[in-house]
C-alpha cells in the first residue's frame, strides 16, 4: 500500500509561521504530512518514514546512509535558509535529489531596510527626531550638517547575490554609481546590473555609502577591518546587513565612534546583545535587533516558494524559485543557523 | 552710455548661498551685478537701477509703476519660492516679462526624505534603534510587531506637483499602487505616471501610507481634518512634507496620539516649535525640523536653475526649468515665505 | 440673455475625427457647441459669436480687433497642431486667454514609429524582408551582413521636445549613451534626461543612430546639410521624423545613394511624391508616407488632451496638457500646416 | 609530467568567430588548448587528451566510459547552444563535472529583433515601404488603415525563459499588459516580473500580439496548430521566433493567407526555404532568415559567457552565466542543432 510522505521537521520555523491556509493546502496535495513542529523529528520517526517520504520540509539530518534508504526522496527544502553539514551534498547530487532553500524569500524585506536605513544616515532622520525629542533640533539648512544626498552618491555594494541584486533595483531611482566587490562573480553579472565590478579596497574608498550583503565563508570572516575602515570617506556611511562576522566588529564601533564614518547594523557578534554593552550609547550607530529580514510576509513567501518549487519537482521540472545548493560551495558558507524565527 | 544691470536682491538667501562659483560666472556673463544681500535693496536704489535693469534675481516688490519704469526688464526670478503679492503679474504679463521660480528645487531632496521617513514609519527604523539604546529591544520576527512592507502597499499623495511627482518616480521599484488626490489636474496627468486619480476621502481610506505635499491656497486651509484623519486604515502611515496650514494639525497629533496612524512631520505651526510643546514626547510621531528640502545641494540647485533660464530669456527663448508665475493662480498661493534659509 | 458659446472651426479636423463621445459630452458640458466643420467658419458667422464666445476650438483667425469683441474668451485651442500667424499672440497674453495646442498627442505614435524604424534600420528587417521575398535571402550570420545592434549604440537627437522625449523613454532599456543637440534647451534639461548635451557635428558624428525630431523655425532650414551627413559614421542610420524642410533632402538623398549612411523618413518636401520621383527606388532608404504621427488614437488624444484642459481653465485653472503659445517663439516657428489629417 | 589540457571541438563555431583575442587569451591561461576547427574532433585524439583535460569546449560525445577516462574534467560547455543526447548527464553530475551552455547569449539580440518585428507588423513599416516604392502609399490617416498602436496593446508571450524575459524588459516603457503561458515555470516568477500567468487559449485570444519563444520538447511539437490560431482576435500579430516546429506551420500560413492575423517569422521548418516555396509571397507575413539570434556580437558573447563560467569553474566557483544541463529536462529538449552558424 504505497503512499507518499511529506516529512515536515522545519524547527526553528513552523508551518504556520511559512505558510498561510491555500499554501498549507498546495502542500498537503503533493503527499501526507507528517510533521515535528515541536522539536525536531526523532530519528526513529524519520527512519520509519524514508522509505514512503518523497519531499522533506525541514533540516533533517541525511547523511549517505539515511538517503540509501529513501528510494522514492525527490527533494530536501531548507526552510531555515542556510545550508548546513548535516546534509550529504555529494550523494543527493548522485541521485537527483534537489537540495534547495528559499533563502531569497528575505532579501526584498532586507533591501528595503537597508534603502530606509541608508536613508536614514544620508539624511540624519532618526538623529533629527532624537534632538527633536531633547529639544536641541536645528530648522533649515542648519539641520541639515553633516546630511548628504542619496540621490547620486556613489555607492558601494560587498556581496552581490539576491540582496545586492534587489538593494541595486530599488536605488535606480536615484541614479547612483554603484561600485560591487564580489569575489565569486564574472564581471559580466555585475556589469549587465550598470554597475562597475571593483576590488574591495576601491569599493570602500571610492563609495559615500556601503552596503555589506555578503554571507560568513570559511574564508571571509573578519575581512573588513580596521585598514579597511580607514580607507572610507570621511563622513561615508556603512551598512551591516548580513553577518557580524564578515566585519571586525570592535573595528567597525571604533570607527564610528571616532567620527569617521556613520554606520548602521542588523547583526552583532552575540544576540542578544547584553545590556549593558556600550554599543548601546553609540551616536553614529544605528541600531536593530536582527529584524530587517523577518517580517511576517518574509515567512509566507519563504513558504510559498519552497511549494511552489515542491510542485514543479513532483512534476519532474527543474526548481525555479530555490536556490540550489552546489556541493562545492554549500561546504564552504559559515553562517550560523538562527535559533529562533 | 546703455549697460545692462542683473539687479540681485535675493534674501533670505544670499548669492553664495544658491551659487557655486561656476555659476555666478555665468550670472555675471548676462549683466552688471548689483548686489544687496544683508538688507532688502532700498527703494531709492532700486529706483534709480530700473531704466537699465534686465534682470531681478530676489523678491523686490515690482508693482505696476515700477514695471513702468523699466523697459528693459526681461525677467524677475524669485529665488525664495513662493511667490507672493508683490508683483503686478498682470502687468509682468502685459510686458512680456517672466516671472519664475526655480522652485522645483527643492523637490528632489524633499521627496528623497519623503521615501526615507516612509520607509521608517514602514519597517520602524528609528522607533527600533530608540529600543535598542532602551535596551528593549526585540529580535526577529518579535521585533517586527507593528511593522508593514512598504512594498506593495497601497499609497496615496496629496498634491501632485513636483514633489509628488518625483516621490512617485522613487518609489517605482517598489510596485505600489498609488492614488492621487489633486484638484487642479486633470486625469489624464495623473493617469500617465500610472496612479489612480480619487478623491480625497477614498485616497486616504484606501493608502497604507498617505504623503502630503499639498500648497496652501486661499481655499484648502485645512482641508485635512479629524474626520479625514479617521478614515484612515488603522495602522496606516501619514507624512506631511508641504505646509502645517493643509492640516488641522491638532486633530493629527490626536489621531496619532489615539494609536490609529502613525505620523511624520516636517512642519509645524509654529517654527521653532516651543521647547514645552507636547509634540516633543509623542511616541508615534517622527519629527523633523523644517529641514527636508533644505539642504546644501538644493540652494545651489535653485541658483543653477535661475540663472539656466536667465540665459535663455537673455537669447530670446523661453524658461525650461523654472515655474512661471500664472496670474490667475499666482493670487491663490498662501505659502508664508521663509524667514531664513 | 447670457449664454456661452464653444465655437468649433477644426478644419482640417473634424468633431469625430478627434473625439469619442464621451468626450463630446464633456466639451458640451461646457458651452453650446457652434460647429464648423465642412469648411472654415465664415466671417460674419464668428463675428456674430464673438460676445458670447467663452473657448474657441480650432484655427481661427483671431486679430486683436476680434479678441476686442470677445470680452467672455477664455481659451483658443488650436487642433491642428501648428501655431500660425493668424492670431494676435500677444493681445492673447495682455487678455488672459489660453492659446494652446495638444500638439504632443502625437509625440507618442510617433515616437513609437521612429524605434521600429531604426530598429528596422539597426537589423535589416525590412530589406531581410525584401530579399527574401526576392529569393536572394541569406541564413543565420550570413544574413547579418552590415546589421548592427540598436541595443548600445551610440544615439544622438536633434531637437529634444516632446517627441525627442518620448523617443528617450522607449529606449532606456536598450541603455544606449545619447547625445542630445538642441539649442533651445538649458544642459540641465538634458542631463535630468540622462543624455548628454551637444553640438550638431558631435551629435552626428560620435551616433550610430541620429534621430531627426526638430521643428522647422525661421533659422534652422536646411541646418542639416551635405557637410553635416559626411560627419556621419559610416553606416550609421539616419532618421527625419519631424519636417523636411530641416534638412537639405537631395544632400541626405544623395549620402544614401553612395551607401554612407542608411535611412529612414516619414516626410518629403512635397507630399505626395510624384510616381516618378527616384526617391521610389533607393534601396537603403526605408519610406514613409508621413504617417507615423497620425494614428487613430493620436487624433482621439488630441481632442482628449484639448477638452481637459478646456475643462481647468473653464474652472480658472492653468492647462496642464497642452503646449502654450509663448508670443516670442509662436513667431518662429515655420512648419506647413497639414491640408488633411 | 602534468598539464591541463582545454579541448576545443567547436563546430559548428569556430574560436575566431565566438572570441575575440582578449578573451581567447583568457582561455588560454586555463590550460593548453588543443582545437579541432575544420572537422569533429577524431575518437582518437579525444580518447588521447582525456587524462589531462579540464575543460572541453565544444559538442564532443561524453558517454560515461569517456568521462571514466576523464579524472580531471570539470566542465563541458556546449557552444552551439542546445543540449544533445550525446553526454551522460547524470554521470556529469555523479561526477561533479559541469555541463553548461550559454545560449542566453542569444537572447538579446531575438528579443531586439522581435520587437522590431513586432513594431513592424503593428504599425505597417515594412508594408508602407513596399506601397511607397510600388507607388501606391497613402499619406496621414488614410496610410494608417490596419494599424494598431503597440504601446498598449495586451501582448502574450509563450516560453518565458531568457528569451521571453528580455522581450518583458524591452517593451516596459510601452506598458501593456502581458500574459505569459510557460507550462514550466511556477506562477510566482511570472507575476514577479509583472505579468499574468495564463493558458495558452487565453494567452492567445486575449493578445493583440503573440511571441512565441518556446523551445521543442518532446511533448509540445506543434501545439499552436489550427484551432489555437482562430483563438486569436481579427488583425492580432503573430511573432514566430524560436522554432518552426512549436506550431503547425501550414495552419499559420493559412491563417496569415485568410487574412485572420498578419504574422512574422524568423524559422522555417526546412531551411533554407525553396526557391519556389508560397511562403515568399504572401503579404500578411514578414519574413526573416533565421537570423535573429546570430548577429555577430552574439558570437562574441557566446564565448565571453563559456570563457567567464570556465574561469569560475576553474577557482572551485559555480558558474553564474550559462544555462546548466539538468539531466531531467535536457533529454527532453527537441531543438534540431544548428548545421552552420
Amino acid at each position: 500500500m504505497s503512499r507518499n510522505i511529506v516529512l515536515v521537521d522545519p524547527l526553528p520555523r513552523t508551518l504556520d509561521l511559512i505558510m498561510k491556509p491555500d499554501i498549507r493546502r498546495r502542500l498537503e496535495n503533493l503527499g501526507k504530512l507528517v510533521i515535528s513542529e515541536d522539536r525536531q523529528m526523532p530519528a526513529e520517526q524519520v527512519d520509519a518514514l524514508l522509505p514512503e517520504t518523497v519531499l522533506i520540509f525541514g533540516q533533517t539530518d541525511m547523511p549517505r546512509e539515511r538517503l540509501d534508504r529513501a528510494p522514492k526522496l525527490k527533494a530536501i527544502i531548507n526552510v531555515e535558509s542556510n545550508f548546513m553539514p548535516n546534509i550529504d551534498y555529494q550523494a543527493c547530487v548522485e541521485r537527483g535529489i534537489w537540495v534547495i532553500t528559499p533563502a531569497s524569500a528575505f532579501a526584498s524585506p532586507v533591501a528595503e531596510a537597508a534603502l530606509g536605513m541608508a536613508l536614514d544616515l544620508a539624511r540624519g532622520i532618526t538623529r533629527a527626531d532624537r534632538d527633536f525629542r531633547a529639544g536641541t533640533e536645528h530648522y533649515g539648512l542648519a539641520g541639515n550638517d553633516g546630511v548628504f544626498r542619496f540621490a547620486g552618491a556613489p555607492v558601494g555594494i560587498v556581496g552581490f547575490g539576491d540582496l545586492g541584486r534587489q538593494l541595486r533595483d530599488l536605488i535606480r531611482p536615484f541614479k547612483n554609481t554603484v561600485r560591487v566587490f564580489d569575489p565569486w562573480l564574472p564581471n559580466e553579472i555585475i556589469e549587465r546590473l550598470d554597475c562597475i565590478p571593483c576590488g574591495l579596497d576601491e569599493t570602500l574608498s571610492e563609495s559615500q555609502v556601503v552596503f555589506v550583503f555578503a554571507s560568513v565563508t570559511s574564508e571571509n570572516e573578519g575581512f573588513i577591518g580596521r585598514r579597511e575602515f580607514r580607507l572610507m570617506k570621511p563622513g561615508a556611511a556603512f551598512l551591516l546587513m548580513s553577518r557580524a562576522a564578515v566585519v571586525d566588529f570592535p573595528a567597525m564601533l571604533e570607527t564610528v565612534k571616532s567620527g569617521h564614518i556613520i554606520a548602521a547594523t542588523d547583526v552583532f557578534p552575540e544576540e542578544p546583545v547584553a545590556g549593558d554593552d556600550p554599543v548601546r550609547g553609540l551616536p553614529g550607530l544605528l541600531l536593530s535587533a536582527h529584524r530587517t529580514g523577518g517580517t511576517r510576509d518574509a515567512f509566507y513567501e519563504l513558504g510559498t516558494m519552497a511549494v511552489a518549487d515542491a510542485e514543479l519537482i513532483m512534476k519532474g521540472l527543474p526548481p525555479q524559485l530555490c536556490r540550489r545548493a552546489d556541493p562545492a560551495t554549500a561546504s564552504r558558507l559559515r553562517s550560523k543557523p538562527v535559533a529562533v524565527s
